[in-house]
């Protein structure tokens, strides 16, 4: 589909190189056998590789030229929280660089040792996922604490026991931790209310070089500044995080879901503003425009479509679906079909919100097959008021055109809005267009920094949710006050004196010194 | 009803102190005549002496007693952003303490110069309220831009004339400030969902000695730690917040609520958590329990009562009410009349609901009048997750009542609901007490000592949303992670260097340095 869009025809896919042919750089880290064991450690080459990148478009494209010359020394596999402190002791004393590791599913930089090595007598990922225990459930206050290195299957899989979930749905669920959720603020299955990961932390525990920092179990305070707001998006630059408390809910056993057709997107988005500044609070709002809505298969006919549902637990949301899709229609949308569920089987599987679904899980192994084909395949998201949202989204759309067509001749953008506030939404857009082998980084990288001025001039953020990394630090400076971003420094001076966090994610590093290589 | 339930007879009322007769201090500070009228100065006694305290119980004790000896040196008032800068620019070359005033609610001791004359040349009062402007409305986003100062009721005046409103409504509504509510972070109206200011701003500005800090507008974003948090709570300690962009709504055309009684108050509380977990976000969910009831005169017979209200605009909320009572009389309530409006006309007037809202906009009226008399009134609250609620509540019970016995023969204690979470509550106790005259703020002070050391040994906190200010500095450094204090003071330390910011509030001024007073 894709291709065909791009009127291109698809060059013979590249295959991943094999691990035995990979040039990895020397493991310079050599630790006394206990200790190795102590702590998991493992030079094996084909863990290194799979350490040296996170899931970007630009990850897939070096990973297949087979550029894994930034993969770490050695990587560790705490079993428990001993582990990780003795990990962080043995990166602050020699001065090593720590690279706190959950799924691996960072698509902003956020995982790898870019210019680390460099800079540092040894680069250490400390893999987080033999972390992975519900250590107990309160089903009283309905909260759970967790180790951070679990994945998302397997803890849906535990509370799913106990008749509750927490219901955070990222497009990488199944390859990313709850460590790495709370780390970057991810956002998921909701498109209103607890649309991230924050809104379900009751309170969390990071392991800093300089000691624990582990915020009080409170529904609520309003005694000072919030503790967990400092964690809660600290990428890995302050410590690990190494356990929760997340806030879990019973599972939701009625569901009322419609798909709504609009003539083109900025009408469906005049919608989906009434619906959500009318405190209807959907499960689901999400709006395609007719590209993605082509690329998704969810329409093929040349509208938009906006994507509802609610879900609810012991009463029946079908009244709420009932009143937006009034609003949707009063805003010029065509209702489809209204789909409702009254238990908590498997869901309905025809209509083009599951159609949406389904390629919303599939995207990235498509994405990573496309990439094989020599095709850019990548995706940015922002968040911006809806006053901005129509210039927004032009600009924007304009800005990418131009950057493609020049460094690839043509691109394919789409647009869909992921999640809605009474005051803004958060635009996704995706970017398909041919790459030139052995160029693509440098041509996406071209492309991104042309959305990313576009962004900031258009009042919008680098970043809902895909983290700051080491993709957007630029962005992130120009787009934060420098005295905030001086509080973060000292922030990150008090909690990590030698500066082994995951130096260049979140806070860009301080240019190269002279002299230095 | 109180003195009633004390079983004392109220001794005389004291009359409050003239203002010629109070023994303010010498004003030490001394500006040139231009820059005096700039900043539109005051040495008034009068000014002066309604600027020496905020709003608690020991702060009407003491204005009773006309003990003024903590009175600010100077009051600003500025009209602008350029005063505020000035008036900061002058604190922090001269060395003055600077402390900024809203609406004077405080009733942690927020805007008091407690220790402060001692140790600065000079304590300079801001007032905020000439900037009292609602500058820009965004109809399309649902948000306004207004200056910090501005009151409760001339903001929602300004948003009303636009169909809007703000819909915050602490107690303290008729005599707060926007900037009062921010940099405290006020819990209002909803019992559910946006419980506190935190959740209706969509940005902020503030002005601190090293220059401003203003967060961008967005609806959400997730890069990196969000900086408006660091905003909201900072209790002046970092600055003054001059305007924020704050989400507003269309006010609400409909309606409905019931009480619901209940043989306790755990009972009570079973509901109103089964109420919070299911979903169903009431705007109204207060749960009283016998002592509160009767005193405000919400049910007279020995039940505790819930009171339950849902709002909507443009649909029907009677639904999720019906709900709501449903779950409550599953957990063995016995719900009154249900009440529903259709429009925004003045609400209904019976109901044990209606019967409370008078109480809670009249308390603080009538715990000045009864302060006059003689007793100790005060409240206090806190929050906990569920499974800490019971034992949290007869903990506080017993420690105050124990304390009470101890420094007062007797006292009165009640609990009610304020704001409830699907995780957990926020009990707020209200005390009344014989005092002895001249002995009222020492009586009070053990007696707080007492609450404060149940709750943090209960799990709760030491404020769900009166802030920290200067009565709860000790246990707000209980409560709180070594590290993360250290986080706050390195930030105090970035905007404010000479330390000049509201010294004492929020984190505890250090001991006296040896040899001074």
């Amino acid at each position: 589909m894709a291709s065909a869009m791009l009127e291109v025809g698809l060059p013979a896919p590249v295959d991943p190189p094999r691990v035995e042919d990979l040039r990895l750089p020397a493991a310079r880290v050599r630790l006394p056998e206990a200790q190795a064991e102590r702590l998991g450690a493992s030079v094996d080459a084909g863990v290194r590789a799979a350490h040296t990148y996170g899931k970007a478009y630009r990850d897939v494209a070096r990973a297949l030229a087979g550029d894994v010359g930034a993969a770490p020394d050695v990587v560790l596999f705490p079993s428990d929280e001993a582990g990780v402190r003795e990990a962080l002791e043995l990166c602050a004393e020699r001065g090593f660089a720590a690279i706190p590791y959950g799924g691996g599913s960072s698509v902003t930089g956020g995982v790898e040792a870019r210019g680390l090595r460099e800079r540092f007598p040894g680069v250490v990922t400390i893999d987080l996922t033999r972390m992975a225990r519900v250590l107990e459930i309160d089903r009283t206050s309905l909260a759970a604490r967790v180790e951070a290195g679990i994945l998302g299957p397997a803890l849906e899989a535990a509370l799913r026991r106990e008749g509750l979930t927490l219901r955070h749905f990222p497009q990488s669920f199944e390859f990313s931790t709850l460590g790495g959720w709370l780390a970057t603020r991810a956002a998921g299955h909701f498109a209103t209310l607890e649309t991230r990961i924050d809104e379900q932390t009751e309170s969390l525990r990071l392991l800093t070089p300089a000691g624990p920092l582990e915020t009080r179990r409170l529904p609520s305070s309003g005694a000072g500044p919030d503790p967990k707001r400092l964690v809660l998006g600290s990428e890995g630059a302050f410590g690990v995080i190494t356990e929760a408390w997340i806030r879990v809910r019973p599972r939701p056993d009625a569901r009322a879901s419609a798909d709504v057709f609009f003539a083109d997107f900025l009408a469906g988005a005049r919608a989906a503003r009434a619906i959500a500044q009318a405190g209807l609070h959907p499960s689901n709002c999400r709006l395609l425009d007719p590209t993605e809505a082509m690329l998704s298969g969810a329409c093929l006919d040349g509208r938009a479509v906006l994507l509802l549902a609610f879900e609810a637990s012991g009463h029946d949301p079908a009244g709420l679906l009932a009143r937006a899709i009034e609003i949707a229609r009063e805003a010029g949308g065509e209702p489809g079909k209204t789909r409702t569920k009254a238990s908590a089987g498997p869901s309905e599987k025809d209509g083009a919100s599951e159609r949406w679904k389904r390629l919303f899980l599939d995207a990235p192994y498509l994405r990573d097959h496309l990439a094989r084909h020599g095709l850019i395949v990548e995706t940015f998201e922002t968040a911006c008021t809806w006053d901005r949202l129509e210039g927004l989204v032009s600009e924007v759309a304009r800005a990418v055109a131009e950057a493609a067509r020049r460094e690839c001749g043509r691109a394919v953008t789409g647009c869909r809005l992921t999640h809605v506030y009474p005051d803004g939404a958060a635009p996704y857009f995706t970017v398909v267009a041919p790459g030139r082998r052995g160029d693509e980084v440098r041509q996406w990288d071209a492309i991104k920094a042309a959305s990313v001025e576009a962004i900031l001039a258009a009042g919008g953020t680098v970043t809902h949710h895909h983290a700051v990394g080491r993709d957007h630090g630029a962005g992130y400076i120009a787009e934060q006050s420098t005295l905030f971003d001086e509080v973060l420094r000292n922030a990150k001076h008090s909690l990590d004196p030698r500066g082994v966090m995951n130096p260049g994610a979140l806070l860009p590093l301080p240019p190269s010194p002279e002299g230095r290589p």
